[in-house]
């Protein structure tokens, strides 16, 4: 299947993907947009020009505003229906939208003109810590290598609740943080700029239906309560984190910010390239057991690039070395009862590869600044500098097919 | 100052008081409502008698909605000026509300009558940790004795995210949770409902003002940043909260729920029971000095009420006692540029006296167990039982003025 819509090869948002997002262009209002190639189609437009008549949408007006939520609401066969309909019109052979000038004309935005907006209000964030070479990686520096993970760490999925309001879309600055530290050789604590700016390489899914509470969601079930999924910035400043962290976890080290990337890709786009998990041992208990491939193969890639220089690739990983997979979480998260609403996120954790070149963040590609990374300007690097820029990138590639997130991206400025 | 209301003397409600909650009443939608003796002050209705031509609300129907964060982001001289126009229309020697008989009719409704809503939705949550007699009794429990409290905690008012989703009004019952624990002497975890069920006596202030990513807040501005204070049950599963916490916090073990007391109490009713705070030494970083007197003295009481029985006193404290203070606790939150959104919630964590009868939770009350609570039918408790109602309450008092929270209850159901 291609599009009549010219779609470069290597492109990230073939008709194969159809991400949604929310975009801005002009002094027009914020509204719905599916990304297709190097163009955005405007749903609201779309549907303004009667091409969702047989979707199930009663009010397009939910196309028409700041986040994807009230479109969500709907529920996923309208999701689907949707995404569907938007396939057809784009579909080679289909001439009802392509042969329509004004239409075309009205609906198709060039992605470069367009800025990109929160494709959701985050009602909640919880940050899982799923991938097993991360967490073996910070037990080995932090506590004893021949006991690199906790006891807990092969029975649940370890997470933690994030802060909601600090999530930036891709684009947005990040402010180096000021805070509390306390040198391992020092009696006091100081206060001032982080010197240990560190990202965290990850993906978060995003839940599409909400619960009541008192309700757990089955690993059977888990994607029926998943819109889609966006690259996940957990911006960490170590040093913070190290001084703060005991014995409730991370806080002011972690929600200063964290940036997404912008379009939300859906797990029928992501559908093909499901694989096995890795085995568990010890067998889990049996609200985490799950049947099928629910791990997914995505190439996972962050570079570098430091003030007026090209970027330069530091970290190549694979969303499918996760040892516990979404449905687990979302089993686990759910199993006392807790409630999910429309727009939650819920990160993976860092995504580390059993390589060295696939650790998913600074603290681990320098192992604790031991190893610093050389630039190929000469300059060294143990944690992240003012004036870097940090970007992450994800697709999943199969048979000339590739289903891009669009990159996450944020530049670092100086403390205030 | 008195009303024309009757009031009885030792009502949480006088004239003084007036706290804001959102209200319904029969068919009728909800609405933003101010308590006073045995009433709730239909503000919507009041606005609609032409009362509030002076005070700066353009759109009235801020007050006729199912949370209060409309009407909180007008800001503060707006709410100050509403509560300070309702102070004036209820004074015994005013007589414009008084004596409109249809007003009154269709504005005064009884207390006893209304089903209380969750006054603000929630957008972030943070628990912290600031009892000084409680972070010692816990690391007394589970660490080392002789050195009861970590390196950070008299440096910092170390805190963590929590769940906002689960956070219900009181009256709204609490499903036993389901979870993960692992005995000491198993080899293997086990899921099921927790054996050790738990309350924590908390006082939550609610964010009034939002801010920019980037933008600290200092002590000295911090109160122009809070709208109000409610009592907060941070409901805790000790048992899976052992298993789960390292290293990255509680998790499951408080996010099945909290429960709230309905009526936000402002900081202007509450400055006649400001006091000192205790000695902070060693002495804090400049970000987290203040001055004047920042605690408030505010009695807490915790009851256990047996399934069909009376309601038991099994704990006296005093939100005095807190070792950081609210202003601390947002300076802070807000050091590292964490942004601050209008209803956020900032819980004061366990709340303990010095003495065994003030300790805020049964992990301390019982000592983890060890001193079981006898209870006046004969039964046992060493944590909370199904069937059970925990009812907290607190007020300050001075010169025969008390200014309540009201009720913050919830009874516990069996696991599902």
């Amino acid at each position: 299947m291609h599009s009549w819509i010219t779609i470069a090869p290597d492109s990230e948002f073939p008709i194969q993907n159809l991400p949604f997002g929310i975009f801005q262009v002009g002094l027009k209002d914020p509204r719905v947009g599916v990304a297709i190639g190097d163009y955005v189609l405007d749903l609201y437009a779309l549907s303004q020009f009667g091409y969702f008549e047989d979707v199930d949408i009663a009010d397009h007006t939910v196309l028409f505003r700041d986040n994807l939520n009230d479109f969500i609401a709907l529920g996923k066969p309208v999701w689907r229906q949707t995404r569907e309909r938007v396939s057809q019109l784009l579909r080679h052979d289909n001439t009802e939208f392509r042969d329509n000038e004004e239409a075309v004309r009205e609906c198709l935005v060039k992605r470069a003109e367009v800025e990109m907006l929160m494709p959701v209000k985050v009602p909640n964030y919880t940050d899982f810590y799923s991938s097993i070479e991360h967490a073996t990686n910070v037990g080995k520096m932090f506590r004893d290598p021949a006991n690199a993970l906790l006891p807990n760490w092969k029975h649940l999925p370890v997470g933690y609740h994030g802060r909601a309001s600090s999530i930036c879309v891709s684009g947005y600055d990040v402010i180096r943080p000021n805070g509390q530290t306390k040198a391992a050789d020092a009696d006091m604590p100081t206060f001032g700029p982080t010197k240990e700016l560190d990202f965290e390489l990850e993906v978060a899914f995003i839940a599409g239906r909400e619960t009541e509470l008192g309700t757990p969601v089955s690993t059977t079930d888990a994607e029926d309560y998943i819109f889609g999924m966006v690259l996940f910035n957990d911006w960490s400043a170590r040093d913070m984190q190290r001084w703060e962290y005991v014995p409730l976890g991370p806080f002011l080290a972690k929600n200063f910010a964290s940036t997404i990337s912008p379009w939300v890709v859906t797990l029928d786009a992501l559908e093909p390239f499901r694989v096995k998990g890795p085995d568990q041992d010890p067998q889990v208990l049996p609200y985490l057991q799950y049947t099928g491939n629910k791990n997914i193969d995505i190439n996972l890639e962050v570079l570098l690039q430091p003030e007026g220089q090209q970027p330069v690739s530091i970290c190549r990983s694979n969303y499918k070395h996760m040892y516990w997979n979404m449905n687990q979480q979302l089993a686990h998260q759910t199993s006392n009862g807790c409630n999910l609403q429309i727009g939650d996120m819920y990160a993976s954790g860092t995504i580390s590869g059993p390589e060295e070149t696939s650790f998913g963040s600074m603290l681990e590609l320098t192992w604790k600044g031991t190893k610093p990374l050389t630039l190929p300007d000469g300059t060294e690097r143990k944690f992240i500098n003012d004036g870097d820029t940090v970007i992450m990138r994800g697709y999943a590639e199969k048979d000339g097919i590739r289903i891009g997130f669009g990159e996450c991206v944020a530049k670092v400025l100086p403390a205030l």
